[in-house]
């Protein structure tokens, strides 16, 4: 099944855009504590209200192995209990060609995850090893969350600023198997409008920015669905999993999402 | 000690400016076999001929955890036996501000390594958990080695291409620490002119593209070098290590690039 068919079917059945981050930072679970064990406990919550999951890599990378191992088995446990629900995995890779599918290896054959977001820099030439994975999703660095993302990403190129090049690229050439989305943050609901003009309706975007970071739910929802009220994955990380009641602030978030879908 | 002080020393001490990538793919080795086992040898046979050694993260990711363990103990390897060649991680990382705390502490904490590489999309203000690390270096994609590097490399914003934006950038703006290189493929020597005159003579280059990829040493010299015949690290990863005899085709580089420094 095509990603973006198996991400609308988890979007239809749990009626949510939300995507909690298992952001799970070993300092604030607590040294020694288990990220996989913690990861469990918050897909138990969460797993009917979700539309997808995704997990940061840096987070498990932080204590080397035994952080992979933990991703990997919150990966398997997913797998094995909610298949319906794909996994993210938010690395932010891109190497050159040959040295690519070591990552596809990692993410696609090792842990099996659903999707991978990557950089643009490099150019298409150079992410085919990702690109070729006709039933993953890429998702690509489009207009990034971050204050200081104009940087290069507002860099005009003959008057039209380098994030909306990025998303023109990827639409009109890198999206020929229809795997591709944008990431695009939702701390920029002006920016989020003028992609969703240049995709068109069928791309979805992995929005991060709500919550901590500052981004408005309201906003983002007017600028960035599409036409079928969906067309968007709406991210959630420290506000979700490290909230005291978890599963109420997922149910919170998703109902505050919909009222814009209705 | 600063990063640039700890190369120039070990380019110094072996009289050479190469860098061997350890970019051990396990289908190359041979499947059950042991990437840690395998770069020790290499590592045993090339010591006095190099200024660093790279490993490129996604060849040890692609087997998951037990690959990191073989990165993390060549990398204890070389801190034990070898404390003063640089060790630099190969990883093209960059995510949003705390987030990179998380690459921060597997490559600089956990791994111990000396540099990483990382990628410039994001901007300063994102990166700059990087750029704190006042002792390592932190190398910034600028022009790569592949084909389509100029994709979005070389698009012109008021007449001059992004990659010649990010070297001005990372110069005047990024380098506060002295912490900063490029990485420039070999592939570009033209490029590699122009980079060298944006950033003037203290600034180091990473420079892939050596041999596999096609780059030619005679005018990657010529363009590159600083005023002190040094100021760059010349990778070769598939060329040396896979080869019949490592030792020979390293010293066989060392001096191929040694007779453009006198």
């Amino acid at each position: 099944m095509k990603f973006i068919e198996k991400l609308e079917k988890a979007i239809k059945k749990n009626d949510s855009l939300v995507c909690v981050g298992l952001d799970t930072d070993v300092k604030k679970i607590g040294k020694g504590k288990n990220q996989f064990l913690f990861n469990k406990e918050i897909i138990k919550a969460t797993n009917d209200l979700v539309c997808s999951y995704k997990l940061n890599a840096a987070f498990y990378e932080s204590i080397g192995h035994k952080g992979i191992e933990s991703l990997k088995k919150t990966c398997d446990y997913l797998k094995t209990n909610h298949p319906e629900i794909p996994i993210i995995i938010d690395a932010k890779r891109a190497d050159i060609g040959n040295t690519n599918e070591g990552y596809v290896q990692f993410i696609f054959t090792h842990l099996k995850a659903d999707a991978l977001t990557i950089h643009p820099y490099l150019g298409q030439e150079a992410i085919r090893p990702f690109l070729n994975q006709l039933d993953k999703g890429i998702i690509i660095l489009c207009r990034t969350s971050n204050p200081g993302a104009g940087e290069f990403q507002d860099l005009e190129v003959k008057g039209t600023p380098l994030y909306k090049i990025v998303a023109k690229q990827v639409t009109r050439k890198w999206n020929t198997n229809g795997n591709c989305l944008l990431v695009v943050g939702a701390t920029y609901p002006k920016e989020l409008r003028e992609v969703r003009r240049i995709v068109g309706q069928e791309m979805f975007f992995l929005v991060p920015g709500i919550g901590a970071q500052g981004g408005d739910i309201k906003s983002t929802l007017k600028a960035g669905l599409n036409n079928r009220k969906t067309g968007l994955i709406i991210n959630s990380s420290r506000g979700i999993i490290f909230a005291d009641n978890p599963r109420e602030e997922a149910k919170k978030l998703k109902s505050e999402i919909n009222q814009y879908r209705n």
